[in-house]
Formats: C-alpha cells, structure tokens, sequence
C-alpha cells in the first residue's frame, strides 16, 4: 500500500548527512512508499545523488529555517514559521504526507505536531510511545515526557493510545497492558495511580494491573504506562546504566595483555549479544493521540536506526493508527468512532 | 568507638541462617562492636554456637512474633506487639542499642520505626536511601519507596537528610546535592520538583542543580534526590535491567561449544567486573529522618551483604548521624540545633 512520508531532514545530531541517506536505503527496500524530504535546499543538495534509483518516489520541499535542537519551544513555535519541523507537520496536516517525522528537538516537535494537527477526540495530552528490548522480545512504555503533570484519565488514555499502537504494528487486537507502580497491590502508589487502575480497568483493554520498574525488562506486559516524568527518568537512567555496564566492561577486557586476549575470545559473543539487543532496531517512538502520525528518531541515531524509525512510521500510516485510537477512545467513552472529523 | 547492634534476625528470605552468622563475623572484624539479637529464641538456637569465640559481645533478645515479608503494614503494627521488629525498634528507643538494621518487611520496618521512634524536628516524613555504584565511585540516592506523593519541602529534607549521610559516612562536610528531574534546565519538570530547586538552593547544602536519570550511573553528584515514586520505580527497573543484561550474556556465551570455550577465557574478566560493581557491598540502606538509627537490608542478602549492611549502619551510629541530620535542618529553619530533645 502506498505511503507518503514526510521526513525532516535538518534534525538529529547529523542532520542531512544521516538522514538523506536512510530515508534513500528505505524507498530501495518498500517499494510502494514515498517520502518528501524537508530542509534547507542547500543543506540537502550534497546528498540528492545516491537517490537517483529511486528518484520517481522522493521530493524535496524548501524550508528556510531550522529549529535548534536545545531551542525553547516557545521561540521554536513563535518565530519559525517556515522551519523543517513545521513544513513537516503542515504536510501532514494537508493529507500531503501519511505520516511526519524528525529527529530534532523533542518539545518543538511535539508542541508544533499538536499545534498543526490537533488532538484526537477524548484525547487530552498526546504521548510519546518508545519501544524497549525485554527478555522475552520487546516492550511499549508511554508517556516518556510529552506530560509531566498527570491525571488518571491521562494516564488512562495512554492505555488506550499504546494498546492501539500495538494492535496496528503487531496485529495483536488486545495487548496486555500494565501500569507502573511501586508494588503490583492495588493499595501501593499515589492517589494518581490509584485511581488511573480503576479507570484502566474499565477501558475494554486487557489490563493486567500494576507492574513494577523490573517488569519493563521482564517484558510481563505488552504495553507499559506511566507519566513522563517518571518514563523520561526511567528512560534515561537505563541508557545511563547500559552505557556504564559496557564501560566497564570494555575496561576491564582492556586492562593489560591477558585480558586482551580473553577480549579476542569474548570479542564474537558479546558482538552476538550486542546485536540482540541492538538499540538501533528499536528507534521511533510514536506521539499519539493527534490527528496524524508523526514519529520521533533518537536525535544520535545513524542511518540504519532512522531507517527503522521511518519502516515503523510507515507502517503506522498504512495501519491508520490515529482513527484506530480514535476508535478505542470512542468506545470507551461510549459513543461511535468520529471518524469523519479525524482530519478536520 | 563502641557500638550496639540491635539486628532484627528474622526478617529477609534466609533469616538467622544467614542474619546470625553475618552478625558474627562481624563482631570478628570489628572489636568494640556489640550485638543483639532478637528473634525466636528456637529459631535463633542452631545457629548460636558459631558465635563462641565473640561471646561476650552478643546476646539474645526473645521476640516471639514476626512480620511476614509480604505481611500488610497494619497488621504488623496493630497484631504483633511483640514481632522481632518491634522488639528491635523499642531497645534502639531505649538506648540499649545504637542502631537497629533488619532485612524483613521494608514497610513495617519503615512504620513501626516511625511510630516507636518518631522524626527529628523538622523532619515530616522519613526517607530510604540506599547507595548505588556509578563510573566514578558511588552515589546516594533518596527516597526510594517510603513517600509516594511528595511535596517540595520534603524534597529538600530528602537532601539535609541525604548531604547529612554523606558527610557521616564519607567525612566530607559539603557533598553535592542533585536533584532528578527530566532536563537540566531550571524550567524542567513539574510543579513540584521547580519549587524544590528554589528551596534546595537556600538550604545552605551544595545544590548542584537539576540532574538527569543517566547522571545517577555518571556519579555527577554525591546525593540524588527524588521521590519515592520514581526513586523505587528507577531503582526497580535498574536491577531488572542489569539482571536482563546479565543473563543475556550468560546465554550467548552459552549457545554452543565455542562460545563455551571464549565464556572460559572471559570468566576472570567478567568476575573482575563483577567484584567492581558488586551490589553485595552496597547493601544497607538507611532509613533517614528518624530519632534513632535504623537501616534496611536487602531481602536477599546474602551473609556478606548483611555484613556490609551492619557495617554501615555501625559506622552510621557511631558518627551520631540523628544529630547531624537535626544540626543540619536547624542550620536551616534557623534555629539552634534541638539536641536535648533527640531521645525524648
């Protein structure tokens, strides 16, 4: 099924040089999508030649300005009118695109995706969906800081928003969804949270209750929910963790010639290992709950972990994500799917 | 200096046969130590014997009731006046011991404590800080389980009362203060967490700011404050991730007869890396804000863990660590310290 993919290009740590590239290494491989590569002509022009194999299926659109990756928001939204970031919505916005996405600076994509394009009905605050590796495969952990101040109902939808996540990348109608908590009890936890289970409980998800910061790796529930504040610190304290495991790790294998050695033996092992949980695979996080699809790539990732994000966005677009969640919260709030405001 | 242990021997998921010997070798190592021990007497007995050579310096103290690990807090507080827990609570009260440590149920530990010793001045609600390895050392982190909804001005007693365990424990009078929050800048985060940067900065304490999840693992600062919330959702979601990563390894180096071999060549390094970052050492941690010194073991200590836990919970005691805690928060509220009333 065609796809149209509007894809900024000026964010990210290596902007054009890595996006250009993955966004070309994608067409090659999904032969029925398409993708509007928006930035800075100039900027982009240098890397436009390794896609003339597939130049029936790419387009540039010009966008003057770029939102700086630690810009505030504010200035972002207020005073670039013609930024990548905002051509990029816009094109989603005007059915141009199937799907937007970036790898620049969080907030201002967020705060300009819910400008353009509103959000879905029921829908409060939209949340940023990431993907993490478990034991047992992978696992989706929302909200990772679009929302730092939650209610229960927010948290309830975010249930819903992950569980349809699921449903549409996986083909899995009822995922099991759990919401984080400091005890799997019905009794532990803040008055939030409390509240947030019974409201889950009632939402026509499989909710399987409280789960706590272990069953993340464990990988006991489809769908993990929390508030951003908490999925941002947890998020950030495991990348930190990993990276000084594998500091540690590389230090001591480095200590002197016999633990070089044993670092020759180890070296395809822990290659093996590396690759299972290879975080690269695992880039894109979605902001649901608007009115279209954008998608999120690490701002550090290299080509082949923005071409994931873009085959993940993709695929979100052919699932029509945004009126699948709109179905959900429809039913939940008791009425039917207002699918023809979807794109109003 | 000498010092008295009263050690809850019936707590964790081995009780005095691994509690009772810990105690015992850790009378061995530390001369003008005391202990006592307080459980059932019958289940206390086939462990005694191993205690001979330091037999002047424990003794038993009867308890006949003990708190279930899994056991409601209330229950515990209400049906079991005479539960080894409490029993250890009311001789560090009575000024028989200097510290009391226990391995059992965190959230009895946590409220029969309060109840039988109540907070210093000042101090609304005790805290649960425990030490966790970082690239560069180690770092203290607080709350993590025992207050759910935390206002600003708790957060800030978190940190007197986290500044203050460093400076015991490490002599070191000004450690920094950082406080979790999900971006460095000062407009981060929520409501609550803003306020608590206004309030640190004025608490005389070397406040280094807003720190991020991974900069627990960097070592940025000493002390790392949060909520209990987070603090037990970070903490929980750490081990289930270093145990995901361990085991991950343990397979691949498992797979077939090569990587059997490579595993044979690696396992002096991989044990080294493990010695580093042994979280057996950094077992005890410290139930803050109480008139009394009390400190938490892991349940699933081993001997040596508990030894590390009675180690520090001596050295806690020894540096009077209740009065540097008041010193402290007086410094603050601008008051002389209330040293009279510590013990009333």
């Amino acid at each position: 099924m065609t796809v149209t993919l509007a894809v900024d290009c000026m964010g990210g740590d290596h902007g054009p040089a890595v996006v250009v590239p993955a966004v070309f290494d994608f067409l090659r491989r999904d032969e029925t999508a398409q993708a509007i590569l928006v930035g800075r002509v100039d900027a982009l022009k240098p890397h436009l030649a390794a896609g003339a194999s597939v130049s029936a299926r790419w387009r540039v659109q010009a966008a003057s300005e770029v939102v700086g990756m630690d810009e505030p928001v504010a200035s972002a939204m207020r005073n670039k009118r013609d930024s990548s970031l905002r051509v990029m919505a816009d094109l989603v916005k005007a059915g141009e695109a199937d799907a937007g996405i970036s790898a620049g600076n969080t907030g201002a994509l967020m705060a300009i995706s819910r400008f353009v394009l509103k959000t879905l009905p029921g829908i409060e605050r939209p949340a940023i969906c990431t993907i993490l590796p478990t034991r047992r495969g992978h696992t989706y952990v929302l909200d990772l800081g679009a929302n730092v101040d939650c209610t229960a109902e927010h948290l309830q939808q975010f249930g819903i928003m992950g569980a349809s996540l699921v449903a549409a990348l996986e083909q899995r109608e009822q995922p099991s969804v759990g919401l984080l908590n400091i005890g799997e009890e019905d009794i532990k936890g803040n008055e939030t949270v409390k509240r947030a289970a019974e409201l889950l409980k009632t939402s026509g998800l499989n909710f399987h209750g409280n789960v706590e910061g272990n069953d993340i790796w464990e990988g006991t529930t489809d769908v993990v929910v929390c508030d951003g504040f908490v999925g941002n610190v947890v998020l950030k304290s495991s990348e930190g963790l990993a990276q000084m495991i594998s500091a540690g790790l590389k230090e001591e294998f480095s200590r002197n010639f016999i633990t070089r050695l044993a670092a020759l033996a180890a070296l395809p092992v822990i290659q093996a290992f590396k690759r299972r949980f290879d975080h690269r695979s695992y880039n894109g996080a979605g902001l649901l709950g608007l009115r279209g699809v954008v998608f999120k790539s690490h701002g550090s990732a290299d080509a082949y972990a923005f071409r994931c994000a873009l085959e993940r966005a993709a695929h979100a677009a052919r699932e029509r994500l945004p009126e699948k969640i709109a179905a959900r919260m429809a039913a939940v709030m008791g009425a039917m799917p207002p699918a023809p405001t979807l794109c109003d």
